[in-house]
């Protein structure tokens, strides 16, 4: 006999949390299913300083930490499990996880986007502590220093650009001979005078004890290998949507971010998205959170509309 | 000589403040004009439950201040005034308000919407102490107690289901025989026990001292008196947005909220929409707040292309 829940939230980050918050306070029996911590990718975060409501700053696991514990104590159902796949049976839709299978009257997926990595040396010992995958986020700490991104596309060169706000200096690092960005950010990346392009290169490894100090760098065309004296890298090569489940059922992007309308329900009735796996997020804690709440309302609107 | 910002957000909400926050954070000068209390209407509410971070509630006043100190911490500037109008001249716009004019290369709208009132005795006195406009924020706190619903449109009636999961029993109380809702909605409600509906009957007067007590009502057919004793009373009777100034130039839906893309850009560029004023929205802080983050994130976009 499988558990039955109103409404089954896929992710416990922002989004599922707040998700679940708002669902639980519409009465609604919710239960998320996170495989990981609690509070998601924000925990990795040593300091979040642009999470509305704390204005000093707040450590990404003692946020993560809050918005568990207010779920909990609003009455949802948490579970370390991990997803594997749903059926649609009319109006109920099973979940099948590695450790239980449920039955669910709606569903919010809100399983976040993983950041790519350049998989190299020193990139996860010194996240955090130099190494960024987000300028929005970290650009503010890295006054008059000097800093690198990695990657060549729209997002790379915008967090440049964002970046020449604050550092003094900003390499980007790209692997081919010429930018994917578009035409009018590359111009403005050309004409600002803090940017500097070293072209077919790749980092090799991330050096530095504690903090960033220097990138082993290789020119792919020469072989030639160098090194670059830095503060920071950001690297920027793209995001992968944790969405591959629901490739045949939902309607997603050509990089995976499903598709919602503003009520954040997907094209199968009653299955909603939110946060960084959503088509048009902006992969922040604050509107992730926002977009929560938004599909927990709508998930309440939808269930109280069956008959 | 005006002075010149990158963008200027009207509203010191959750939306604005948020906005101010990420554009300031961007690098971006940034001006938040608000004509009453910063932090918006959430400041009203006596204790916030469903903002995320806040596990054991916070007043709507800190909550608001909160807001305003990170907002002023990472460098926007607020002025108190009242906006007047905007004129758009190229890649320029003119902010004019009751104080002064300024010139924005982008402004983000967040100016929310008020929540009509029934204009009676008691509404204003008895707010927060059982007299409430928000069912999915306040429902909880009516658990086995008695509430009224005064309105019949599709947004009362979901709050009337809404609250039956918590009270005892829900009076829905309509000026006229029949029920605006669709029909889904209309249905459920005739079927709930514990739901009872007045017809033709509008509040007259809020009574209690300190707490709501009872209803005076009238029966618009029969003129006939009469009182209902009951903890709480929610009015949804309809929003107004606050968006009379963009009449012209932006587009709005038939209630006035302001219609934007998923980047929430209006239709003029440049020109962005946050939070309750926009078509979309779910009027909770927290959406509002995640509407301004993603305003301010797409505004920075529009300003890094323009040449």
């Amino acid at each position: 006999m499988m558990k039955k829940y109103d409404v089954i939230i896929l992710g416990g980050g922002p989004a599922g949390l707040t998700a679940g918050i708002y669902a639980s306070r519409a009465g609604l029996d919710c239960l998320v299913i996170e495989k990981g911590i609690f509070g998601g990718l924000i925990t990795e975060a040593e300091v979040v300083e642009n999470y509305p409501g704390f204005p000093e700053g707040i450590s990404g696991l003692e946020l993560g930490d809050l918005l568990h514990r207010q779920a909990v104590l609003h009455g949802v159902d948490t579970l370390i499990a991990e997803f594997m796949a749903f059926d649609v049976e009319r109006d109920n839709k099973i979940v099948h996880t590695n450790e239980d299978d449920f039955i669910a009257r709606a569903i919010i997926i809100a399983l976040g986007s993983e950041r790519k990595t350049l998989g190299v040396k020193g990139e996860t010992e010194l996240l955090g502590h130099g190494v960024s995958y987000c300028a929005t986020c970290d650009a503010a700490f890295f006054r008059d220093q000097s800093v690198a991104v990695v990657g060549g596309g729209d997002v790379a060169v915008t967090e440049a650009l964002h970046l020449t706000k604050f550092a003094s200096k900003v390499v980007i690092i790209h692997r081919r001979d010429q930018l994917r960005a578009t035409y009018v950010l590359q111009r403005k990346a050309f004409a600002q005078s803090k940017i500097e392009i070293l072209w077919d290169t790749v980092v090799d490894s991330i050096e530095g004890i504690e903090q960033v100090k220097e990138l082993k760098l290789k020119n792919l065309k020469t072989n030639q290998k160098s090194s670059l004296e830095l503060d920071g890298v950001f690297i920027s090569v793209g995001f992968k949507p944790n969405s591959d489940y629901f490739k045949v059922q939902l309607s997603l992007d050509s990089s995976g971010l499903i598709i919602t309308d503003n009520r954040m329900e997907t094209n199968l009735p009653g299955i909603f998205a939110a946060g960084d796996i959503r088509f048009g997020s902006t992969w922040q804690a604050i509107s992730a959170a926002g977009d929560g709440a938004t599909a927990a309302i709508n998930a309440e609107r939808y269930l109280s509309k069956l008959s």
